[in-house]
């Protein structure tokens, strides 16, 4: 591998994408082999940078967790986390909340990419419409936060209803929790995309990942205004 | 016309649907002339028997309504409706319910073939999960109804709220309100099918009669079961 | 856990759902570990509550099964149920149709749900349209019944013609049987949507637990309207 | 024009194809000038040879009506029918059925069809699931039938019904009839294809003309048999 | 099992559909056990019955070929047959055509039933539209079948050329054969409901089965045209 | 009108939103008469409060421009405004930014509400990348703003490639601009959901509207940090 | 306008793209106003550029016709053409075939771009599949050309059928030609892409301009290979 | 096998094709065994013939790779190469491009399939558009191309910008790579399909091969222009 370049056997690392667009380089997993995981996150150590990979097999975590030291592997979200050094503190919170226990992976990869990037994710889990009182319950703590992040299935109400209830960005993730009609989260999709409520903008199915990056802009966006 | 068969020049007419599933025949409007619809109402009257008629036109409300009397005609919804004598009341009552005021035309059809068929109507609009507490305002009043009918396009959600606060049946009608990624009210139906809330089933997109059709039966068949 | 919130680990409990909806909580296995789903139905067993399970593996089962006394246990339909006490009757009778055999899985979660809550269910299965003779040969049996649960893949044709012949509301189950353009159930589930027969509602493919808590609201509400 | 290529400014005429596939030229009026349309039926007269067009506006059928001589014009189903001679006649008879009274349009399309290539046409119309017992009154006739061709819209189940139900071939013609969630016939597409009964197969949405061509070649192929 | 209704544990056996529809009832393999499928064969053979079994497992062909004799098993296909006697035979011939090697499996399913109904099928495979000459090398042979099936996946184009060069009816069935935007069948699906040519109809992706009922109720329907 | 609880006859206006999201109450207007729409905007001005009114008709337009004063109307992109008194101005600046001419008046409507809520919006049209050359001419201002709002139609790449040379959080507005395999704004939605470059979200189609709330309160959002 | 960067009020006119892309800029009408599309024209023009325009309406054409002089209107295809002087010439030859005459004006839009960006453009309409000799009386023809266009409609075979009996390059073009489950030129799109026969590729439905540049690329960059 | 004919128990091998269309057969893996896949390419070697395998799956690049000498076998793209002999060379070079890592195996296909015409193939690997720096740095050399072939799954924006960007002919192959909403390949299949770039066309879905015929056919076509 080039140092300078970043340029690998089979990848363009891209050690200054942290200077273009204020965060650091991410990996995904999928379709990649476990010596190739191994090696990517390794050129990263080699450097001295910090570098997260999300969307990890079990096969993968296991791999690259018993090979490489230093790495925080999260089995429930499939993220892995490499920290160079103390992490660089955003000032702002953002409410990371599911309908239902079936989208805590999801919602442990925004949560985990939130820390990541140096803000602070407060969870607020199994709080879908189907009972809402339980939404109701925690608004108060959840309108205190300064983006919310609304990961939910099947009918993908919960991004409507928050975002008719508080004042700061919602940034919605469907998921495809569920069966049937929900066709590996269509449903939720459309439905988030539909919403009547304003305020809200949608990610891809299952991306809590491209969540957590979006808040974390809005954050550090958030910054800069309030340097000005 | 035979009368004794109903067997009309373009139409099997259903005379005696009444006797065989405890409801009258209904007319479906799109695609006849007006000359044929005003034939087909005429029809009923002759046999004495009432009819409702559904998503006509304007120009065909205007043709029949200026040809045949005692008809009564809502622009709104499209829907005709002729007396033959005073209506049998069922016992129960229906609350119809709409996300927006868009789906007003939709639930007016559920609520004149609610009251059409016996039962009473009584009309919730305008009380959407974009604001939450126009629908928590109503709460009450909606939990004492025996059947509710939820009626909303975009994201749907009302239905999923609703169903998840009340005890009783919840018949939901998707709309096709909206634009966009609604594609014509898709995205509502997906939704209203995957509601993480049970007690809840679905008709056909702008279907409120069918809602209706199905709440009275759910009360004819409550009334058959309180008779027991 | 927290017994007064059911706040547990991983998913807030909601022990008090019958007082709100008139039904208890019921568990959908998906996406669980078999630990997790244990975990669960103990919660209930500790709180002396009953609670059904859907859509439960053969691994779950087996893992529930040999942990957990009193369990009854479906490996066709995936069902797990258990029952803390003599359950409370309802006065109504629901007959669960299906139109091949290999809808019986789901047809099975209906009517052991239906059970679970407290009405009767009454099979009638294979009698799909292929044969229409099979069920004309039930018909006055199924028209006894004061709620039909229609199950049926491929053309999803039955419940049209059920709907046609009773006068007692219909809810109509697509399911995933099927190969090429039946897409997973959406081909009888657009079907079902579209039915030319009135006084039916649809849930979502495979979901014969919807099903079945819609019947029994309605024999909640008929009861409750009975007794006024 | 060139009379023996059929060479045409704008189109190449094939006045062989009945040589090749039994069957003669037909003309497809949509996208077509009222002029070109004129045209092309004057060429088929000046060769002495009859044509079928199918799907004319009202405009293109008022023009060429207007201008050409012995012309059969059918406003209900955009069907214009020019006849050299007399027709030989087919031995057999087609059974046109639909569910309802908006699909009589592609029935008769279908039945004027059958008509013009020598077989004779019955309709059974109006005949649909909603009410199946309009169905049975019929079904001795239907039966006698050589092919059936069963024209619905909505949920499409007459061709499940009628195809476990008689012993011919039965050719299925979904349509465009209904509203929302028939997304412009693609439900009964798809219940016709996804039928348990055998013994069917289908043509493009509202194509009655290609479901009669079908009967049609299923007549003549009989007729080689029985003469082999 | 009641060997006068066909009514068994898990499915009624349809003995008469025989007298009903001039073909024996056939048993769909998928969902069911390997003991279930075993015994509805044994059944069969108790009354002295021929069946027809589709799209068996490897695991289910060898589960009742080791245990149940004189049955034909063909792993291509997934077809059994148990042949209670010499069959009748049908005057006609099917040609059963494919595009490419892939789709052998669909097109044997389609000739191993038309055998077993009694009609004799003439193969002609791997003569898809990439290489035209291959058809044409066939053509003359293949026009003087009185029926054709023609199975194709990836653009299904082997229909419409056919239809149009030949005189007899053509019975398409699109398979699932290829990747990516065949979307499972559903490109060559949607093409042969397209056909410019005519003449053709269309069965479920995949259907081989189901083409050969069709093509063989043509050959007694013709049988019967040519008897009177 | 009732003006405490802006319960108006055909709708329930709610001039508390302001309070609860931080926004003022919005008028979409399809689907409202040229009566209700000015009604509803009287209404505003009586209780002294600002509106602004999306996607009117060209008719609506002149109807309430005609008989209402003090409105200001866009007819390219449909917006109505009505402001009460001088706005509050947030402090940051939104680059409201097209790939095409055919994009404007999406980015109108978003431009103009980015404005109407007090935000400054800058303007950078038709630098898709089909010349991308365009973009990296305004790249140094772009990248000023504190939010982009990225409109789209046809492949919808604009989104991606600006995400990935920015820092901001990018609201992406997929259009229907285009026309065959677009599908009415089907490509740029998908495309822009699976964007590769991350602090992207996403509205619905043709929504302008919706982004630009999403970018006043990100704005807004970061205001409220900044003053902590 | 500023004619140094081509700035104008409503759209960056590209007129260097010629230097980059080796062609020159185009005008894509659908919603631009006629006086929009007028000062568009004459911009070119004034600098004394040719320029062509596609998917013109008949008002746009009128319009412009009318007050432009030296302008060429192809009412067929909606194509208007500016030539500012003679156009160099490309050495290669384009056969542009039809299934239909339905699919002329998108062929035609192709011709008239071929002939604008210098190359020759051979007509072979409407020789689709259903009568293949039609095909195969041009093919010595077809396979003279450089590369081949291949516009269909329906069922879209003739591109795969054309690309399996030449040695060139094939661009497809889907058309929205057809009705039912035509699905707008969904069928043959996907039948284009999933061709058995390989050396094709595909573009957007009704693109006969975009087919056009693809292959007046293929013959320059043919022509430069040459000249090497 | 007959050789003269290719015609072999299994399939049609057509060893003419080189003739017809000027490249010879290739052999697509997926559904066959490995004993067939075997016995085919033995044919083309008893032949003395080149044949290129794709999509093999490693079991059958393990088997033939161990019982055939003499290919080559490349376990990324699933592709195996037996040359006959010294391949004739075509003058072109064709740059493969992708947008990351993941579409490398569809790429390698591509890249295989153009060396094993004899067209040298050039390699871009990981340049898409989220750091559009990277392709910047490789526009000049990719300029130097004949053809480009643009490989990228996700959004698919690779392809629009290289378009814009260069004056060759550019290929563009979806890939299946991604989750959620990319629906296996249907984002980016529909964002190259709608690309507002001209000179460029689309094959399906992972077809690396098929661009690569393409792009041969495209230089065999430059090469014979060139020598006229």
């Amino acid at each position: 591998m080039d140092e300078k370049t970043g340029r690998y056997e089979f990848a363009n690392l891209d050690f200054r994408r942290e200077q273009r667009t204020g965060m650091g380089e991410t990996v995904y997993c999928p379709g990649k082999t476990c010596a190739q995981l191994a090696d990517i996150i390794r050129a990263f150590q080699d450097v001295g940078k910090s570098v997260l990979c999300t969307k990890a097999t079990a096969e993968q975590m296991t791999y690259v967790g018993d090979r490489i030291q230093c790495l925080e592997c999260d089995p429930v979200s499939g993220v892995i986390r490499y920290s160079a050094g103390a992490r660089s503190r955003l000032p702002g919170r953002v409410a990371v909340c599911t309908g239902g226990t079936a989208d805590i992976p999801v919602a442990e990869e925004a949560a985990l990419t939130v820390d990541f990037f140096g803000a602070a994710a407060d969870r607020y889990y199994d709080i879908g419409v189907a009972g809402i009182h339980r939404l109701f319950s925690k608004l108060e703590s959840i309108r205190s936060a300064d983006v919310v992040i609304a990961v939910a299935g099947m009918e993908g109400a919960l991004g409507s209803v928050i975002s008719g209830l508080v004042s700061v960005p919602v940034v919605a993730v469907p998921t495809s929790v569920g069966y049937g009609a929900s066709f590996s989260g269509l449903a939720p999709l459309l439905s988030m995309l539909n919403s009547c409520a304003e305020g809200m903008a949608v990610v891809n199915i299952d991306n809590g990942f491209g969540a957590a990056v979006m808040a974390c802009r809005i954050i550090r966006s958030a910054k800069r205004i309030g340097e000005v």
